[in-house]
């Protein structure tokens, strides 16, 4: 038997519900697969920075280096500004353990209905590849002039040619042991300087992957197509921004926030990988045992993927596909009536 | 009979197709109100710039600068990239001419399926009010190490309050005039120092028009509820970038991209303002006489309100919604044969 060992980060809200219910998805796989999981849970949290004023310790990173893998629920919650819980818990673990693909599967499930009239079942099948560490989102910014007529606020983005050959490099080798086609996300157009040299550098590494068709659309217009037709997509690689907007646009085209999972991913494994479902943290419905744990659930599977077991992996899409397709067993975000447990 | 002085600049591809078409509406509606409107048509465009080398001439917004409105068709072409084309036409005037408001109106329309399976006529009727002038694009950025290993390409955002000060009072005031609901787009959960700074001028803004109710979405999130809900939305005010990408989904949860238009307006009136289709110049189809003038018909609308003829207007967004609901005179964007004449 192998045994992985977990990190668990309920975090806030919902987290803590739809993590007990992913474990508990694991260990049947466990002993199913002769696998073997030791979990170690850690209370990192807008509660924890309520009480002690951080949302995790100072050597938090440390406390997480030596596990396999880590399993996160939600970050963020009512009384705590978005940039303190955020800035404070989950981008540093990306940023710290150089997790720099952020890889976001989407299928329309049978059973699920899309907010689209004419996709189904099948139509809707693509990988959002983000860029997690580096671009839009970075330290480099800050505010001159607080309170006065004159006050300014300043982000620099910053886009390496390392950072994006190797995300790059990932997608494409991804679309190639997927449907063979690429997207790339610019926006070249506008007066963003970092862009065209992203476009530079995805022309570079497309002539290093002849086997792939690729292309690249405005973000505008990328966003406009996905709601248009999803179905001509099969990878799309972007920024960490446009990365992060895409995702939740082409969850909610599959009508299924609820169940989009998320891998954060150190493909080199110097550093552990996170898994994390997409949705938040959800306080208005939090408590209450009815959130939708497949995004959870789907996020485990993963994560049993990236530890090397990906018949168990299949094992656990197959079960959500299934559930959905064949059982009337939903929570009420997808209209049904089901608790968490159910 | 008041006359304006209009600024013609066709531009690239079907710009040179739709923009006459405006012109013979703005005619007939001339004709029917009792205006005068007097033409001056400028070439500048990507055929320019191959055989001068600019997109315009060096005085371009001088020549501009005595005319009351500008109408714009498209920018870029094949062969000339998106960055030069447009760094060199369409955003030096905005940028020039302060038209810090950049307004888009989105409806769907009777006899324009939306590719949302509930959304019909009259659900969807939103306008995105995004900032123009500063904000994600700017000047600030380039590029170090070019060709090493070591390169990077830096943008800085700058936000200044003045500058989202404006646009946000602009966008309370028409929430003012219209349903009374204002939505900001942010991200202050990723690490963009901006956007902190952007929440506060807005709940500052809000303080100032107590009659407005209002809410903060972060942007992937907001991209998700244009396609889950987008009846919920009235005045959805936004960064440069992110007013950018949603007023394009939002043309497209109508159905509508062909339809959509834009105004880019300096409001205190110290320079022209410019109106434009948001639909880009569509290699594919030019030349054909088949692109879909209502994009610019209606942006010619909204130049007749700006000049301060409301009543002609409405006449014109009146018959566009007639033809649509009422005729089967669509082009083939629309699932239609008719020309762009017709
Ligand atoms: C062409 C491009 C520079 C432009 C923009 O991003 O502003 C366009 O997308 C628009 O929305 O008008
Ligand atoms: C919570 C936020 C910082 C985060 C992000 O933007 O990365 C989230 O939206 C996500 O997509 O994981």
């Amino acid at each position: 038997t192998t045994t992985h060992r977990i990190a668990l980060i309920p975090g806030d809200g919902i987290g803590n519900e739809v993590i007990p219910a992913a474990r508990r998805v694991l260990d049947t796989v466990a002993a199913r697969h002769g696998l073997g999981f030791t979990y170690e849970t850690f209370d990192w949290s807008c509660e924890r920075y309520a009480d002690l004023g951080a949302m995790m310790p100072d050597d938090g990173l440390d406390q997480l280096r030596g596990h396999d893998a880590i399993l996160l629920g939600a970050v963020g919650y009512p009384g705590v500004p978005d940039h303190v819980s955020l800035w404070g818990l989950l981008i540093p673990i990306r940023r710290g353990f150089q997790q720099y693909v952020n890889l976001r599967p989407i299928r329309v499930f049978e059973g699920v209905p899309s907010p689209l009239r004419d996709a189904g079942p099948g139509d809707v099948d693509l990988v959002v590849v983000r860029e997690n560490v580096e671009g839009e989102y970075g330290e480099i910014g800050g505010r001159l002039g607080r309170g006065l007529p004159e006050e300014m606020a300043v982000q620099e983005a910053v886009f390496t040619r390392k950072g994006v050959t190797r995300v790059l490099d990932y997608a494409f080798a991804l679309a190639e042991r997927r449907g063979g086609r690429l997207t790339s996300a610019t926006k070249s157009n506008g007066i963003i300087h970092t862009m065209p040299f992203w476009d530079e550098l995805v022309a570079e590494r497309a002539a290093a992957h002849p086997e792939v068709a690729w292309d690249q659309e405005h973000i505008d217009a990328l966003a406009a197509k996905f709601v248009l037709d999803p179905r001509r997509f099969d990878v799309v690689v972007a920024s960490n921004l446009f990365g992060d907007i895409l995702s939740d646009l082409a969850a909610a085209v599959a009508g299924s926030i609820g169940i989009a999972p998320a891998a954060n991913l150190n493909p080199e494994r110097d550093f552990p990988s996170m898994f994390e479902p997409v949705h938040g943290s959800a306080p208005d419905i939090a408590g209450r045992g009815i959130a939708n744990p497949l995004g959870a659930i789907w996020s485990a599977a993963m994560m049993l993927d990236h530890l090397g077991h990906p018949e168990a992996a299949t094992h656990v899409t197959d079960a959500i596909a299934t559930v959905l397709a064949k059982t009337p067993v939903r929570t009420p975000d997808l209209g049904g009536t089901a608790t968490t447990e159910e």
